[in-house]
């Protein structure tokens, strides 16, 4: 195997993987356990690609601890392909469970349909995203903006609403069909700093593609979470689904969607008949599942979530602690409740420094710490692979690179 | 890099690939070109991946000599998301037309969709499930199936119906959407000769999911084709468009899909949002990318698509001149006339035969010879990365085989 330079990379996703783990990725590619073929060769019916998907699966539920009474999924498409598949398979599992209630009564289930919301929650891009696909699937009366950021942070993205503000569809005026966010914003760089508190019985959906895994959660208070694998996980092209079972059992058949005016999924966007063939309906890239899998190998070969929760709290306290420390130079971006840990987003003061910043760290091989370019300024992902040794060889040039700019 | 031990894999799909492409891959997947970084942890939206993405449609168009006027889009979500994209998009486009005809008249544009339909040719598993998606989607009313392979051959794949016979929408009775076929199909080994002759401007879509860089392809007949991309041309997870762009340029915004009574699509089904982004609305999976701009690069370079097609001709060739030999043991599933190249499928009589001729084929290092689960039997695929020496010891093997069970 050829070794790679030593460099950091702080991209905000495709993100840096362990070497360790690419290394027995690239092996595998060329011959996956001495069968002569390559993993990505092997067909997904094998009882190799099997193993991968069960080892997988299992290393995910142990990481997450995941209860029973929730399946996994892997699907292609992305966190924006579930932007469109939330809506659907959510409100067809609300309209199924109406219809139950009121015994089959398309009209009465219509009537209550009306009136249902689901509840999207505006801290950033991605949940924006999420929510302008929900209004265009199911209709904008059927979406309800529960909770704005820009509105409490003079019209940018900075801060999260508190849950306790959340303008939730009250008892009496309609019902919620799920209640929806996004658990870390990678673009303006703020991050839930936990589940948040909504009432009994609501079906929280929460995308967490850019911090899963790198923290413990408590997915029984979740009826979905989801991931695009490309940032904590693994590479592009797969994107992971914990979602509770009653959501698979229960949902309206075509007839159904149709008579009630609810829009029909694509196949491939239809959850109960991805788990009914194991994320087998078509050909799963079992490459990228067999990455994710090494990667929660290692996880938890080194302590699991917990460890994960600290180093990720330790690397970015201290960065966070050396912007500070220079405020006059480096202005984060978010409101100090809601950094990310993930993502850590700042501007600096000061003609031609961000420019500067950035070149002196592509000089030194620390890499990808541009803003997303809707927004410029620096952004520093701190992912579970970006080691304690990379964030100190980065601290270090922050710190040369503040004093020389303030000298 | 380890090597790999010389095994011959016959599977459909995941299907092998060059060992020096995997080797290329593989290094590159730990470093792209002495980055530091490998190929799958570089951002979608880097200079390095832009090349990747250029390099690979170049290639693209200039083995199938894409005529100009046409895109290609590189999606996630495989051939059967096609199943769904192909008629949300090709009746947004239809019906765009006719609404611009009609100068925007809805009732009337409404009053000719009515009797507009997609054009089906059922050959196959594939194509069948291709049509119900649509049904599903657009509603049974607006598909016809113009032909059944199965009326023709006693209720059982195994031929393609001649394009004269096709019962087209005739002119008066309605219009036609498009006519969609299906190229090869992969369970029953059927393959079309060539393009169908169907009357001057319909848009014709076809799945080459299995066939495609197999042979030279006159392109200018199609309005689309695109392809999954693990059998010809290299891992799952990627799936190849080629679109004449009138179908890009053409199409309804979503109140007049509500208003017509369409279904939207789900924006990453929605064709023009991704030739608007250079199929990069959402992470695209550079390295499945970078593998096939790898596999097209090694076809340019040993003779391209007329070299492809001669050496998949006398391979295919080999082998029926052989099954035809013994043709008391085998028994070729498909008609003579539509002997699919690429798929190669066969019974063979006598009992135990088939696990007979699997299990010795792998003590000889010849893997993947099973036949499709659903139908049993023997299947070779012979896609572009089978050698013809793979080949000739396939078939010393067969012929050995058939020596001894006919002795």
């Amino acid at each position: 195997m050829p070794t790679r330079p030593e460099i950091a990379y702080f991209g905000a996703g495709p993100a840096s993987l362990p070497t360790a783990v690419l290394e027995e990725a690239a092996a595998s590619l060329l011959n996956h356990l001495n069968t002569g073929l390559g993993i990505a060769e092997h067909s997904h019916r094998s009882a190799l690609a099997n193993d991968v998907l069960r080892d997988t699966t299992n290393r995910l539920k142990e990481l997450l601890e995941v209860p029973e009474g929730y399946s996994v999924i892997f699907m292609q498409g992305g966190g924006t392909t579930q932007f469109s598949a939330v809506p659907y398979n959510l409100f067809s599992h609300f309209a199924k469970r109406v219809l139950t209630e009121e015994n089959n009564d398309i009209e009465k289930t219509k009537a209550r349909l009306q009136k249902a919301k689901a509840e999207y929650v505006l801290t950033g891009g991605w949940s924006s995203k999420a929510c302008t696909e929900a209004k265009r699937l199911v209709g904008e009366e059927k979406v309800q903006v529960i909770a704005n950021a820009k509105d409490v942070n003079g019209g940018k993205w900075g801060d999260i609403p508190a849950a306790e503000s959340w303008n939730l569809v009250k008892e009496g005026e309609g019902e919620s069909v799920y209640t929806y966010y996004c658990d870390n914003e990678t673009v303006d760089g703020v991050e839930f700093t936990g589940v948040p508190q909504v009432p009994e019985g609501r079906y929280v959906v929460a995308d967490m593609s850019s911090n899963i895994l790198s923290r413990k959660v408590d997915v029984s208070k979740f009826a979905l979470i989801y991931a695009g694998a490309q940032k904590n996980v693994g590479t592009a092209g797969l994107t992971i689904l914990i979602i509770r079972d009653d959501i698979l059992q229960t949902q309206c058949n075509d007839t159904e969607l149709r008579s009630l005016g609810l829009p029909l999924p694509p196949i491939m966007l239809h959850y109960p008949t991805l788990t009914a063939n194991n994320s087998l309906y078509n050909t799963l890239p079992i490459f990228e599942v067999y990455i994710c899998g090494l990667v929660m190998k290692k996880l938890l070969e080194t302590g699991g979530l917990g460890a994960m929760q600290a180093s990720a709290d330790r690397k970015a306290s201290k960065i966070y602690a050396l912007l500070d420390k220079y405020e006059n130079l480096f202005k984060v971006v978010p409101k100090k409740a809601v950094r990310s840990r993930m993502n850590i987003c700042f501007r600096i003061e000061g003609e031609g420094l961000e420019g500067k910043f950035v070149k002196g760290g592509e000089e030194r091989g620390l890499l990808g710490l541009k803003g997303h370019r809707s927004v410029g300024g620096i952004r520093i992902s701190n992912y579970n692979s970006i080691t304690e040794e990379q964030v100190d060889k980065l601290t270090a040039y922050i710190e040369e690179f503040a004093k020389s700019a303030t000298a």
